[in-house]
């Protein structure tokens, strides 16, 4: 294969890394959403370790564990970051509107029967 | 979904980001002996930028562009990585058993007619 088709197969790789980060993430973010109503931490060391082991055991090379773990711990990074981001967004946003997902009347709208 | 159905999703996608990432590293590699033998430098700032560009491109979200972008940081600087490392080890190899990948006779059959 020339340099140019096999630029081709990275850059296919590529857009389908996107496509299933784009679904991690917002699979982190339905998560997420889960444990804001469930009251628990974002962050989660048994669980993340648990993933990176999986990741261990899937890898059948030629990237030696320690480097894919790397590539892993800054997915895990961006992943925790929106999830936290997320969790902000949404506290802020039920704090200026009340009643903003939590089932209840908003008074502008209660107000008028 | 449930927790668990949630987290189960998750292995499945990085089973097959792991999937993705070792065929990028085979394609990887595959470049950088083609690289080597037209005497082409590891590192190709132009070619990187490309790579950046089409995935803010490919990007529909969640993930802002800027953490999508960190996510590539990591995997091409891991990529790098493997390239040069797997360039060091040829040239050794090549020092160390000559006419090894060359194409040319190693002595001690060169010597025996």
């Amino acid at each position: 294969m020339t340099l140019e088709e096999l630029r081709k197969q990275i850059d296919d790789v590529d857009r389908q890394l996107v496509d299933l980060l784009s679904q991690r993430a917002r699979t982190v973010l339905a998560i997420g959403r889960l444990k804001a109503v469930a009251s628990l931490p974002v962050y989660e060391p048994v669980r993340e370790k648990a993933v990176y082991a999986q990741v261990r055991e899937a890898n059948q090379g030629p990237l030696p564990d320690i480097e894919i773990t790397r590539i892993f711990e800054r997915i895990i990074d961006v992943m925790r970051s929106i999830e936290m981001h997320d969790a902000i967004t949404e506290k802020n946003a039920r704090a200026v509107e009340p009643g903003h997902g939590t089932g209840a009347e908003a008074p502008e709208t209660g107000n008028e029967k």
